[in-house]
């Protein structure tokens, strides 16, 4: 399926000199967001996976899916105060300033294998303080996978040494 | 299945006197999550739906799953500012203060039959906005369906006249 003519151009957003990648007529399109879940599951291969993370809020929307079909659980990760249990935290930056990623502590068990899943993979810093959640509760990150990789951004340095996955490079 | 037994009570959160429903032990767990997500889609019946809404941002955990299930298109209705293309919006009532959801205007055709999904009904005011931006669209909402529905606080009244079902009632 050609996945990137579901995808829109939109310029100047969120600010000025930025072209925004919206997702918004692919998850419209049942087709389309049915097979891009399949697609992205695809990357998996035959690894067995036990917990499929979605950062908050538009990885909640593959991250779910793909749990369903690989027969894993669904954990998500959200900004600081957003969860309610007892949470692990990690701080990551961003272009000004710092931002605060937590899980709950019981979202993983030492072992499991994780797939770490968002929307789209920029600079790298959301995904990599996700990844040091995961091993921070002892799992076992068998794969980053995006919709969207934004390449000259340059985030797939930042997870050096991670499977890196994407369904769109640009 | 028994979905009561994945919900977690959490005291005091977000503030002191509150007992916040965790939905994340149904999340973690495949079988409980892949079975509310079938269960969520048994309330619509043999009702043809074209798009399944989710609310920003736990809405978007089941409202994609549902969207496959029923073989519809997902809409996501997130705050205002955060939904790149142009939007239509509407304001709602909260506790202190007004507060803005907005959504695509090109998400829904005139005619469309939509089902509107929240994690969890509360007073109500959240679905009520998304009811009247799924009409201003020209779409007939179904069907408002939720996770849990916390009867106390009146949240169907305020739904008055539109089809309401929860998975869970407290």
């Amino acid at each position: 399926m050609d996945f990137e003519s579901y995808i829109r151009d939109i310029e100047d957003f969120p600010k000025k000199g930025i072209t925004f990648k919206d997702i918004t007529p692919l998850l419209n399109d049942t087709e389309a967001l049915y097979s891009a879940s399949i697609a992205l599951c695809d990357f998996v291969c035959d690894e067995k996976i036990d917990k499929v993370v979605g950062v908050d809020s538009r990885g909640f929307i593959f991250a779910p899916l793909m749990a369903l079909w690989l027969k894993a659980g669904f954990v998500p990760v959200r900004k600081k105060g957003k969860l309610p249990f007892t949470t692990i935290s990690e701080s990551f930056e961003l272009e000004y300033g710092t931002d605060i990623l937590e899980i709950h502590m019981d979202a993983i068990q030492k072992g499991e294998k994780v797939l770490v899943h968002d929307d789209v993979l920029a600079t790298g810093g959301t995904a990599k303080a996700v990844c040091n959640l995961v091993e921070k509760l002892g799992g076992e990150v068998v794969q980053c996978n995006f919709l969207i990789q934004l390449t000259f951004l340059n985030g797939a340095e930042k997870l050096n040494g991670y499977d890196i996955k994407a369904l769109l490079n640009y």
